[in-house]
């Protein structure tokens, strides 16, 4: 056994290794890189890419893992989770051909920046083609996965949420539609009066980031461990507890954009910084899930950073920076807006209440896709016709339609649901946080350091070290119920625009 | 042999993708990294030079790489090339254990944080342990390195520039001491009279952005395929040359300090830009030695960018950037003080006539250190007592003494003195190059396009694909005399000086 997890040591510290270099390489990619490297880029990723598919899928690492396998009850608990993992991925892995796996992965070397272009042309055209070599190969990957026990697009769904597939997805978003549906409508309705003169004003790129340097102190992100950059599409990349990057995007005309995405990845970046740092060379030091992911950057993002009690804090110092564009603007002004419900185009932008209802819309349309009930080439018009249908708006151009998400040109399908699941789970989480201590009371003291200690306690710590299900369970203390997540919105927004008063 | 070039070719990529990564890695060290990820990605870096190690010196890659050497004759001559210096590496490497290999990159993986810690603090014990255990893995490898043909200090030369040894060194330096020392007696005894008010103004470091980006559209630096970041010591990073990147550090009271780093960073960039596109997947399409990298920088930081005709130029494009701060101030005075021979402490702030004393003084110590006749804990006293030896001043502390350059926490022993050997070099291009054309006349143009092209053709397309002696006569037309090196000094800082005239 010792040579064995000697053995395995290595094999586990060599993955980590590939998986490290391949994430610098896209943290520079997405933040920085020139136009004329990816080319070269790709054969360089392929190759990579080529080495840690062969450790991960060679006969020694077969071996050593079942060998472990065979012996996990004399493993302590981490590790006996880590190796039954290890040995569920592959057995998913081994099943994909070497040659295969690598030509895929020096097509999703160039396919960012392919989408980068359709989007800046808003030309889905440019793009298609790419998107229907990723679709090739994702209905590749699937015949090849498929067992008696799952099928189809459960297949792409069982790889961001273990456990969860189209069965139950199609039933939580039947609740939510049963109930936010009618209840958008109500809301709609209603005018909130509020002095929006902000709106119109000008937000210059180095004071939000001034503010943003500020959220992060508020928030405690560890800046010794981590950084923030600019890329065209936000998102977090943690190589490891003790580096875990964000980035933002800008919008001068409007000020809200950088800063919820910014509290939204600074929730995912303070999740992995939280982790036990003794699972740092282990393969299970990440989030527990995608779901557990999103839930984190959603609690962070609406239920702390659109909450009242937070901006009473923090709203004196926005005004503060930008004194000129905030004159006469009171916190009930800012707290209404940055709650305002308003069907739009953007997920990214969408308001809380609104937003399960994007991710309805590519949930629709991966399981139709993946079904063979359309092909890539309608994606766009039924896009339209569904933003048309649930958000009653017209697509001007696929810039802000089908293009507006990066997930697809990453190959990410089965990614979405998480996001509508994550805000679910947070919803959840924040019931069962409020029975130890009331939360937003909690931010009285300016920052978030109660909350955090919280959430690493009961979530951040353990890493990847449990299943997602028990470790909702363990979080929340007790099954996830989507009853929680409507009763939180439902509650939120009817005091908002005070129906209980009518 | 078709199956064997196939095989090659396999591991070509393999290495390539290795050194890829660990450039990026770096890359992002020395330019962005957090300081809590330095523990972590010593691992990683750790693990992947181990891989790299390993593919370099597999019995496989051993098996390959003879067998296409016994066969070298059938090889096109660039395949030829690469292959002999393959071999010739391979012998080398194969030398090493693997575990002292490993555990040697690691400590380099840290040290140059070590050494950044060291140079702020401005203080060598803190550093000293670090490169005691530096120096001490050298040693042993030049122990196991040496051969009847070569031995002690000039194993750590020959990784540098090949053919080029102590003995080679000592009667270049020599022959420099000689017209050197007593010229710039007779220059520094006199006054060079120019308005200097500019050197007492501020030079916002946006400003100096602006200059230097225009900069680079002078000396055709192709921004689509590389970029410009800052780090505390100035470098070029070519990860291919279709990804060729380099650094500034900036200096808000001396705007000489940025523009020339770059300028000489720009020269480097340029050569590896300019390589032939076909060689970039083999092992050949980086500079061709190291002296020959420094005649590029050389040229173009001194040669072109120190000249009347380069500043006639663009001195009205400096003097509209920063036109407070150079008001009143004339070419000549610009032009006089960028030649200004005075002693200073820091090499990379040197004038062009005092700059090849910085490198004997390293050279020096190396020589010295590797021949056991002094110990690293000696070396700040040591280096104290030369700089006032041969230039005359006082070290005040270590940052701006013993610990001023990156060299020797990132282990490069022997490479200092390709700095002085690349200044002559450079000055030897100059002289060839004028006999095909009026190389500063050229400048008219504002751009330095011909200049470029005429490398390109001359020296730059051919990458490492020749040994640095021919390749060196090649461009040169005739083999390295210090002579010429000397005579343009002795011609340029007499008019400068106007001593012809006494």
């Amino acid at each position: 056994m010792t040579k064995t997890l000697k053995l395995y040591e290595e094999i586990r510290g060599k993955i980590n290794a590939y998986r490290y270099a391949l994430s610098v390489i896209n943290w520079d990619s997405e933040t920085e890189a020139p136009e004329g490297c990816f080319e070269n880029r790709a054969r360089q990723i392929g190759v990579l890419s080529g080495e840690l598919y062969k450790i991960q899928t060679s006969r020694e690492t077969f071996l050593v893992v079942n060998q472990l396998y065979k012996n996990k009850n004399d493993l302590n608990p981490l590790l006996r989770h880590e190796i039954t993992v290890f040995k569920r991925n592959l057995t998913k892995i081994r099943k994909i051909p070497f040659k295969e796996f690598v030509e895929y992965r020096k097509l999703l070397a160039v396919s960012a920046r392919t989408w980068e272009k359709a989007k800046n042309a808003a030309d889905f055209s440019i793009f298609q083609p790419t998107l229907e070599k990723i679709v090739n190969y994702k209905k590749k990957f699937i015949k090849r996965l498929e067992t008696t026990r799952i099928a189809g697009y459960d297949v792409l769904l069982d790889d961001f949420e273990k456990g969860f597939k189209a069965k139950n997805y199609d039933r939580f978003f039947s609740e939510l539609k049963e109930t936010l549906v009618p209840f958008i409508k109500t809301i709609t309705s209603r005018k909130l009066d509020y002095n929006d003169a902000f709106t119109n004003q000008t937000y210059p790129v180095s004071k939000q980031k001034e503010f943003i340097h500020y959220l992060e102190t508020v928030l405690q992100y560890d800046k010794t461990r981590g950084l923030r950059k600019e890329s065209a599409h936000p998102f977090t990349s943690g190589f490891a507890p003790s580096d875990v990057r964000y980035t933002v995007n800008y919008d001068e005309s409007d000020l809200t954009i950088a800063l919820f995405s910014a509290i939204h990845e600074l929730g995912h970046a303070i999740y992995e910084q939280q982790v036990n740092p003794e699972l740092e060379n282990t393969l299970i030091w990440g989030g527990g899930s995608m779901a557990l992911h999103e839930s984190q950057s959603r609690f962070y993002e609406n239920i702390v950073g659109r909450s009242r009690e937070f901006w009473k804090q923090h709203f004196p110092v926005l005004k503060t920076i930008f004194k000129k564009q905030l004159k006469n603007i009171k916190l009930r002004d800012f707290y209404r807006h940055i709650n305002l419900v308003k069907p739009s185009l953007i997920r990214t932008e969408a308001d809380e209440l609104t937003y399960p209802i994007h991710i309805m819309i590519r949930y629709e349309i991966e399981k139709d896709l993946f079904a063979g009930q359309i092909e890539v080439k309608d994606i766009p018009s039924i896009w339209n016709a569904k933003v048309k249908e649930y958000l009653g708006l017209d697509v001007p151009d696929d810039s802000a339609g089908v293009l507006q998400d990066i997930h697809w040109a990453t190959g990410m399908f089965g990614y979405f649901p998480t996001y509508a699941l994550g805000s679910a789970y947070a919803a959840q989480i924040f019931r069962t946080m409020n029975k130890d201590f009331k939360v937003l009371k909690s931010l009285k003291n300016k920052n978030t350091e109660e909350i955090n200690l919280w959430l690493k306690n009961n979530l951040h710590r353990h890493g990847a070290s449990m299943e997602p299900k028990k470790l909702f369970k363990t979080v929340a203390r007790g099954n996830f119920q989507p009853k929680y997540y409507l009763r939180y919105l439902v509650r939120k927004y009817s005091k908002i625009y005070q129906l209980e008063k009518q």
